[in-house]
């Protein structure tokens, strides 16, 4: 507490209905609005429950600290089949549990491309007939201690970076990044996309292992902080990280006994492409977050991802059990040609960035996104600031230079977003509807309530009497 | 004209002394404050002869013009003395002229080191009996359309950085970086110094002028731009061009046949050193300055310099005449071990940035920098706002993301800065007083205002009647 101080002129704060700020203004005086919300209806009783449980705070703060203490770095690439346990027909998807019945058309588009890749099928349409009568498995990345930008589509034959928490000892895994256009993830499927997932496979791959054999682990977690100060968010802007990952990694790639034309290729191949980092962000996320989970009475959300039909997120204090709802649209800025019909709901696991206090969580950071997903500068600025009401720290790593080197909101505690009516803020890519499209956009997107509501509630019927 | 708006409170603009705004905010009126202060005295004439000369609006447009759309490129690398006709006694050196007797402790060391390397004495005691009995010749880099930062000194067997500007025609000239800690341009030179520079002649430079010729050139203008919005400002802060840098040249890199341990060595020490774009920002600047030069009746800025003696500065309508004062002391963070009694004065060409509107002038894009030269984030931002009131022009080019994609302030008018008292902000490095120390710190520097009131008076001198 802090005595009142008249030195400075009094100021009226207001909260909740517009009317009153509205009638100060009209007298000339400049209220200063704060947002204020009832709790969302339904959920009081869950709200109760569990401030009532003495779990709650020192489960919150076990899961921030681990959150936001963990030490991700990049140590190899290795086959998904052998890294996950993937058989030839297992496939793992974004976002939470979905069969082929229910999956959306970019989801769709890329497992049925992964199926031709894997050689199950000889086109997309005979992979289509094998995966609606059940000749596959689908299991969510999450499932499997992986995340996956977009469809998320991973299958046993493809690469994919391990990343390894030094300080709680977690692993996370995520598919190397293919590029821009017609990619995968997106949905597309057409020949270039399976012969550049081959090159990844037998080129860039090897050549990558070799290099982190050669000089060690990458630490991830400096890299995402040094590129905080130099515009990016890592999720939809990695510009400046690529950038850092290039200068790490090129004289190790010089090392590894390939030739100069070799390393050219794989250079040319990172470096003709910004978000190559996300790859690396997500999985460095996935690990700090499931270093994050499984702590009784926690309300930290520990994952927020989505498969292009459904919204879902997990809680550190209820385990595995994902709350959804249906995916939302995404609004933001179209690729010529395209439009707001061209455009399949939300989808991709790269909401780990947002869950890990990164992403649009920490847009002050990179103004120029707004160039991407649409918005002014200060409407960056607004998302972040809006984002500590509902996270429990400010983190220790990852800072601002424009907000004075503050630290980017993390920990996103689901009761905050029930009582505030603030949802997490998320900035995304924008898939083709159509299987085969790919890309057709970028923007923000606005998560469900309902999902945070039935993750309390979910956590009050736990809650210690 | 707008008409005047009652639906906001109306508002009192202050301006001079601070007493009326005080009495206002004692009142709980919230005044906004502008910078006014009377002409500099002695300059009154000065201002309204240049204010009468038809000559100088459209000139200033001209200069500004040339300035903005200037293009430069780096196109190759070649030895000093071909470049810039350099005899083996001939040297060149940062700021305006001066003689070996005046020249401070960083630009003796630096010249020595340079003769030492140069064959013309075994070390640097010889080194400066010969420069002090007249048998060496000095002069400023920018009398060859060269630029050198700090100490600045150019030698015969140096290789430059040739710069071509597409639009104009012009060239510029500068060293290669040498990297961090002892280093001649700090006033070092020892036997690491002369290694290295023996180094960048033998090794670097036939590498990266091979590079050039197979890519063809690099769009300094560019990177500047990218850099700006990735939180450089290209004078003290080069992390992010420097990462461009070597994204675009790697590929070339590894095409010139050279193999994979050379390129690897190339690699490792352009990205050890964050400021290697230093010195392909300076000779982009000193491009686009010198193109806007020679204009009669112009009083835009197109040169700030400083030898470690004197801080001078150039007119476009002036021509070659330097109008110099003794160079200030700078304002800053010392390196540890180091203190205010261990700095020289300002001294170096990188100036340059600032007279081109980067560097202090675009400080709010790279809050960052606040950890390098002292000061908070909000400082940054209060600079590059305060340097519209000196300026021209928004550069159309080199944008702010943080200031919703403002240009930047670019176009330093001599009277406006005679006008308003208002002194364009520089940050630099901080070079040790004695020689053979090096880097002592960083920091902020003050020009001295005579030689804007000395370049006005020049100007009024040449005045049309």
């Amino acid at each position: 507490m802090t005595e009142l101080d008249l030195d400075e002129p009094p100021a009226v704060v207001t909260a909740g209905a517009s009317l009153f700020a509205e009638a100060l203004t009209a007298q000339a005086a400049t209220p200063r609005d704060v947002q204020w919300a009832p709790p969302v209806p339904g959920t009081e009783d869950g709200l109760a429950a569990v401030a009532a449980d003495p779990r709650t705070g020192p489960a919150a703060a076990a899961s921030v600290r681990r959150l936001t203490t963990a030490r991700p770095h990049w140590v190899d690439v290795v086959p998904a089949g052998q890294a996950l346990g993937l058989g030839p027909r297992d496939f793992l998807h974004a976002g939470p549990p979905v069969s082929w019945a229910d999956a959306a058309g970019p989801l769709r588009g890329a497992l049925a491309g992964a199926m031709v890749y894997e050689g199950l099928a000889g086109d997309v349409a005979e992979a289509g007939r094998i995966a609606a009568s059940g000749g596959v498995s689908l299991a969510p990345c999450h499932a499997r201690g992986a995340v996956g930008p977009m469809a998320g589509v991973v299958s046993a034959s493809m690469p994919v970076s391990v990343i390894e928490d030094d300080e709680y000892g977690g692993r996370a895994y995520c598919t190397l990044n293919e590029g821009l256009g017609k990619v995968l993830r997106y949905g597309a499927y057409s020949a270039e996309v399976i012969d550049r997932l081959r090159w990844l496979e037998r080129a860039l791959a090897p050549l990558l292992a070799r290099m982190l054999h050669q000089r060690g682990p990458v630490d991830l977690g400096s890299l995402i902080a040094q590129a905080l100060q130099m515009g990016d968010e890592c999720h939809n802007r990695n510009r400046a990280a690529t950038s850092l990952l290039l200068r790490e990694i090129t004289p190790a790639l010089l090392e590894t006994g390939a030739g100069t034309g070799e390393v050219a290729e794989a250079f040319r191949f990172i470096s003709g492409n910004d978000h190559f980092f996300l790859n690396l962000a997500m999985p460095a996320g996935k690990a700090a977050a499931d270093a994050a989970r499984d702590i009784p009475g926690s309300p930290v959300v520990v994952a927020m991802a989505r498969n292009g039909t459904e919204f879902g997120i997990q809680v550190s204090g209820t385990g595995d059990e994902w709350f959804t709802a249906p995916a939302p649209t995404v609004e933001g800025l179209f690729l010529p040609g395209f439009g707001p019909d061209d455009a399949n709901p939300d989808i991709g696991d790269s909401t780990i960035t947002e869950t890990t206090g990164i992403g649009g969580f920490a847009m002050a950071a990179a103004p120029a996104i707004v160039r991407f997903v649409g918005g002014e500068p200060a409407d960056a600025v607004r998302n972040t600031l809006q984002m500590y009401e509902i996270t429990l720290a400010e983190h220790p790593v990852y800072q601002m230079p424009v907000l004075g080197f503050r630290g980017t909101p993390v920990g996103i505690d689901a009761t905050l977003v029930v009582r505030t009516g603030v949802v997490p803020v998320v900035n995304t890519g924008i898939a083709g509807r159509e299987p085969g499209v790919g890309q057709v956009g970028a923007g923000l997107v606005t998560p469900p309530m309902s999902v945070f509501a039935d993750g309390v509630r979910a956590l009050a019927r736990r809650a210690a009497p």
